[in-house]
């Protein structure tokens, strides 16, 4: 089948593109490391060049989500609030590039404290994961995890988790890196530290449980790094479920590693969680361009 | 009055010796960047010399407590476990280098859930600080803050709380500190983060406000560190009061600025707190030293 759209994924390190057909099938895809940080001196012209190669001559539209959108991007997608519908997502998309490129916005929204959130590419993964009649409470693991509230189409509200950010500068930075040898793959350890975090506590104090054990011998060196990952994680589910307390299902967008740790975390929660479908991000931009022509 | 005593207080970093004459009164005191993680191959007897100059050749008694009796030090002094007296605490020294310098043990203690926590270095100024017959919670504010139930004498069991490190590590290697300037003496701005770290919430998500703030223009950039730094401080003081009830008077040990920022955020939660005396680390092995003679 002919291509006829191309979505693009433009992040803060790294953008993949997706060569789509009518039916929003994935044709085929690239990527490299050309995510807004890398690029100097406003060269995005260039980069989406780069990254589209042959692509570049095709005459079909080009949608992309992400940090793209942002005041460091190419043009910033001013945020929508919540509640946003689709057709408020769509309504925000901004043209790029003399019409090189459109761009979806990203979201905010407010707490009762007034306190503001904000993403960006998550609300087009989450269109592409969640259907227009579904209501879940989608949950994006990574470095800023996102929960939102999705009610038949409508991302109700949301709240971002520094869980895969505090890990790595953790692990990176802090004492509790100092005994860490490099992890292998210890779900006992992992499923240890997600018990931990899932009960009540101070995460200032939990966390230098991973230093105090492994000093009394308690953690051998190789199991910090899981046991600080589930500790983390735990965490982020026991804080999250007061926030989106239980009802819709769970869902978790993300095809990845962390989407398994996640899972298993749930399980631990003694909650069930689903899994979204791959290629959320492609998805959501094929629904959002298809009520853009 | 002739000399009586060196004091010495030896961290990771940096070394502080005092002489004290016979009555515990701070003669002279001499520092330098002698931490045992600046220490090569073990050349601990040589770093003492550096620090105590001309000292060296005064025939007194030379006690040390901190990280020189960890396992990374000079010789490691067991931990002794809470509740610990006096008594056991000065039953727990050692000698090292032939009789070169004496060390203080560090403290261990356990949850309820057998998780443990240690301190060294601490248990000496929380001596130096609180009288033999005083019952206080001691509060240690630092890289990694301590709070201690002291009950006539006896440590009877502590927490520490990574608040310190936190906000450094966060500062300088998340995505925190990206839009964050170099800080003004902002009260204001510490205040707003205390007020928000003393209410209920979820700290993976919370800290994340220090950007949103940010982004939407509602904290300056050079507010971004004094806002961190009080969400820390009071999520701490939040969290510590869980675990340690009020009741007895609450006193502040270490005489720097950190103090005065603890003291402020005590009084936003509705709480005094006294500030202990200086040079506590000197009082305690003092306390110590007469103990062991």
């Amino acid at each position: 089948m002919a291509a006829a759209l191309i979505a693009i994924d433009w992040g803060t390190t790294s953008a993949r593109a997706y060569l789509l057909d009518a039916a929003g099938e994935v044709l085929d895809q690239r990527s490299g490391p050309l995510g807004i940080v890398k690029i100097q001196d406003g060269h995005f012209a260039e980069a989406l060049q780069t990254l589209l190669g042959d692509w570049t001559s095709l005459q079909v539209p080009r949608l992309a989500c992400g940090m793209i959108g942002s005041r460091q991007g190419w043009r910033e997608a001013p945020y929508v609030s919540c509640p946003a519908s689709f057709a408020n997502l769509s309504r925000g998309v901004v043209v790029a590039g003399d019409g090189a490129l459109s761009i979806v916005p990203g979201l905010i929204t407010r707490d009762v404290r007034s306190i503001p959130d904000v993403l960006r590419g998550e609300e087009t993964q989450i269109l592409g994961a969640v259907g227009p009649d579904e209501s879940v409470i989608a949950v994006l693991p990574g470095t800023h995890s996102k929960w939102a509230r999705v009610a038949r189409g409508v991302i109700v509200d949301f709240r971002t988790f520094m869980t895969g950010e505090l890990y790595a500068v953790l692990l990176e930075h802090s004492i509790l890196g100092r005994m860490a040898q490099p992890a292998g793959p210890s779900l006992a350890s992992f499923d240890r530290g997600v018990q931990h975090g899932l009960a009540d506590g101070s995460l200032p104090h939990d966390l230098f449980a991973a230093r105090t054990l492994a000093l009394t011998g308690e953690l051998p060196p190789e199991e910090v790094a899981p046991w600080l990952s589930g500790l983390l994680i735990g965490r982020e589910i026991r804080d999250a479920q007061v926030l989106f307390p239980p009802g819709p299902a769970i869902r978790i967008i993300g095809g990845n590693e962390l989407q398994q740790r996640y899972q298993r975390a749930f399980i631990l929660a003694g909650t069930t969680a689903e899994t979204g479908a791959a290629n959320a991000a492609a998805k959501g931009l094929w629904r959002i361009a298809q009520s853009l022509t």
